[in-house]
């Protein structure tokens, strides 16, 4: 007879999640005793980057990733980076200890009071068993659930005193044999029907969402554009996580932006709108207008149902993007129509004292090795870095698709661990590295190599952007004066300098990419936004 | 007429809330435009360290500490401090911004979607008011649910429309002119029962707890155990968030041990045992046992319902600390009894090397002002210092009575902040550090001139300590190598030493005491439990 502890490793194992990312309390030892030896334990200092961590990993390995967090506050720290793994469609599997039974009715100290709570509303199952022998089974559970469209994270809490209890081995082998899959193609009318309205569209566009390179189709992306002559807007910046078509593609058009205002005069002169992959829209600053241009209909290929049906406009088809991608693609055999017009390549900015962050682009684009993974979150100079780099590889940029902050620097290392062989840079605002910091030690302690690009402007640019847009004066609290994050992260063991120059910036990104531990580079820039 | 904005500021003024606490974003912005001269924006640098500046601040003044929030993501990474604010009935008033109404239900980016379920289950108030015109209302709600016992943390989302709608002068007028109390005397029957019980008892005892000295009730347990010649026991360490007793009095028994098992061997020959201002009681390691002694009564004393209607033994009465014990005393006029036996005072352990942390708390013992506060984070010590410092002075110890970590660092800074004259001394272990060390920034940005004590191990040696009782064996992730806290802190701009010997940890915080700025000493000491 298995205990729970044997069955859910096993569980583990099946599902390919011998790697787990933690920061563990007393009420979760019972579960990593006699940690197995084929299991790699990744420690995180505080929850926000043990969380961001995984959500990286599942995000570039396209499987479920395994946290174990500590009873109620360790939770409770990880709730921000929920809501960035939740945005993420990231398949983060968190199991958390719990009091023993005989202790939890009365509350004793660190009872995790009304566990399934807590993770709400970013989990897709938040569960507590009422008895030890349906621990595998709600594990079991929250793996499918995290993995079935849309992928999301998922939490279970075990009571401390459940891990020794046995299990019965028969129950447990259905339980370990099953396969559960939920990628679907959508109904053959839906496709039919959109591959009608393509064909008849007199210039229609695609708009490229994170989902495309999360499910795989990005090869498919390609062909559909290319076999209908489609321009391709990438998803605005705010719902961008990912790209979903390659940056450099002469029928690319650039990133949409993200006001209901600004789209439709973006996207006027098109009668059919394809969005792929995405909300319907990401809009962020509120600046009213039409919802499409006149004359223009919409429609959405999403896996996520509350995506689909949330959507203020348009139709949608709910499935899974790849195969229906391929279904459509079955349907159409090219068009007359005209290639879209060939969007211009990025410009160089002049240097300046200090750099714009457009020019550190530039430079970290000549540096960029070809299978590079770029994980972004500076605020202020994102469609900067976008237009400079025009990434265009698959799997190779990570962006918190929900706005929070905390994702990158941790997502970063845990992309790092999970493809040591690729070099992975994360650029990133001096703000962001703050609110998940202590990532930087993890970094060091698993030897993953991540280059640390800094920006360095003193400020929360991006809400001064946004006090100009809301017209918003004297706010406190939008400045960073003294924060030096460069000896913060030598502190940390990561080895960083400082670059002001062109020429220093370059000779710093070559060293750091070359050198096979953690190093960070901190340049000052320009205050304000980066644009492109 | 007065916009939201006027009326909501007007309404903290009213409550002496004109300290702001903060991290900014977007949707926070039309809150802070034109912030008032006669506010203070204290600005931190991630959610955690935020929420525990403020629970210091709220619980040394005893006032309700204003915090304001980024949207969904902001409101998640501070759920654990929430945590802790709950577990210390620390009466913390969260805002939180939101999107434009405008944009909610198309649920644009960075829409908090669920925003009162987020830091569910620690508030007492979650609210999104459904009007602008609302928001005043909503927010006076939430200051007095924060204020009345048991105290607590509260949170109002206000959409970033709101703020410069108008709403009508007469009715805030009512409003604003509101007087909330909710203190109360046990009802006379109860507390001439309780009297007599006392009375009647051969050998009674009390068992003190945090919220003696949140109530101001001092004094009167200093009162009630002379009179009555009462030994009075601390409240087990977990739930001891404040001291309820001078521990240098020769009544004072220790600490209470946390366990089920060990309580009643503890409690042994006593036959009525009053616990004040606590649960009965913050067990932490399950050690199976009786729940009392044998011949032994319970009587709990507390301002919160789930307090005493939770606890599995005993009886209990719901009201005000400081005035039912006003009440009882009233009731008792001296006694027969003897005085309960001396408790012996500290010894000093031998100088090793590295030092016992039991060493480096005598030291501090010998150089802690008078009227200094000590905020203690160090788990693996916290019986050791509680022994050695025996603090005997109201309002002068703080810890996180839930068992959260992240909590020390912060509250210490919120506490400087709040009591400019008084030296605060924070004792951390050097894991717990990781929690909310973006605090370090916040007490250099404003010049609270915390000495940061840590204790260096290289190990989470609390988690080691309960691997023993729980026979664990083979976990991962308990040691912390190279974690160079006095580095980290000096990146963040706190003048940082290391200090081995005695005659170096003496100088060391001699220096740092008298230093108008903040200063830090690391300490590396044994590894394992300091007990005594």
């Amino acid at each position: 007879m298995p205990t729970v502890r044997e069955a859910t490793f096993d569980l583990f194992r099946k599902h390919g999640m011998t790697r787990m990312f933690g920061n563990p309390g007393s009420t979760e030892l019972p579960m990593l005793k006699g940690f197995p030896d084929d299991f790699e334990y990744v420690l995180g200092l505080q929850e926000a980057a043990v969380v961001a961590m995984a959500d990286g990993h599942a995000q570039v390995t396209g499987k479920p990733a395994l946290v174990n967090l500590h009873t109620a506050p360790g939770l409770g720290n990880a709730v921000g980076a929920l809501f960035n793994a939740h945005a993420n469609h990231s398949p983060v599997v968190v199991t958390v200890g719990q009091q023993v039974r005989a202790q939890m009715t009365l509350q004793a100290n660190l009872t995790n009071r009304n566990a399934t709570v807590v993770p709400e509303p970013y989990v897709k199952y938040s569960y507590e068993p009422p008895r030890a022998e349906d621990v595998p089974l709600a594990i079991a559970h929250a793996i499918h659930m995290a993995m079935l469209p849309p992928r999301g994270p998922v939490m279970v809490s075990i009571p401390m005193d459940d891990w020794d209890i046995e299990i019965d081995a028969a129950d447990f082998a259905h339980l370990i044999a099953r396969e559960v899959g939920g990628r679907a193609t959508a109904d053959p009318a839906s496709v039919t029907k959109l591959a009608e309205r393509i064909k008849a569209a007199k210039n229609p566009i695609m708009v490229a969402g994170p989902d495309i390179d999360a499910s795989g189709a990005w090869e498919e992306m390609i062909a559909l554009s290319e076999d209908q002559n489609l321009g391709v807007w990438a998803c605005p910046a705010p719902g961008g996580g990912r790209l979903g078509f390659p940056e450099s593609h002469p029928h690319w058009r650039g990133v949409l932006p993200p006001a209901i205002g600004m789209v439709s005069p973006t996207l006027e002169g098109h009668d059919l709108i394809v969005v792929v992959g995405m909300s319907v829209f990401p809009y962020y600053p509120y600046m009213p207008g039409q919802l499409l241009p006149d004359g223009a209909e919409l429609i959405q290929i999403t896996s996520d149902p509350d995506e689909a049906a949330r959507a203020p406009m348009g139709d949608a088809i709910v499935a899974d993007v790849k195969l229906t991608l391929a279904a459509l693609l079955d349907q159409l055999e090219g068009t007359d129509r005209e290639p879209p017009p060939v969007w211009p390549g990025p410009a160089r900015m002049e240097d300046s004292d200090p750099l714009n962050a457009s020019v550190v682009h530039s430079i970290l684009k000549e540096h960029l090795p070809e299978d590079a993974v770029v994980v972004l979150e500076s605020p202020s100079s994102t469609l900067a870095l976008r237009n400079q780099l025009r990434i265009s590889k698959p799997n190779s940029y990570f962006f918190g698709c929900g706005g929070g902050l905390g994702f990158g620097l941790g997502a970063a290392v845990g992309i790092q661990i999970a493809e040591p062989d690729r070099p992975v840079v994360c650029v990133l605002g001096e703000g962001s590295v703050q609110y998940a910091v202590t990532a930087f030690w993890s970094a060091v302690a698993y030897d993953a190599p991540v280059t640390f690009l800094v920006l360095r402007n003193e400020e929360y640019a991006i809400l001064k952007w946004f006090a100009e847009i809301e017209e918003v004066t004297g706010s406190p609290g939008l400045d960073l004066p003294a924060l030096e994050t460069a000896k913060i992260a030598s502190g940390y063991g990561v080895q960083s300098t400082m670059a002001r120059t062109a020429e220093e910036v370059g000779t710093a990104l070559a060293e750091a990419l070359a050198d096979p531990k953690p190093r960070l580079v901190e340049v000052p820039i320009q205050p304000g936004m980066s644009l492109f």
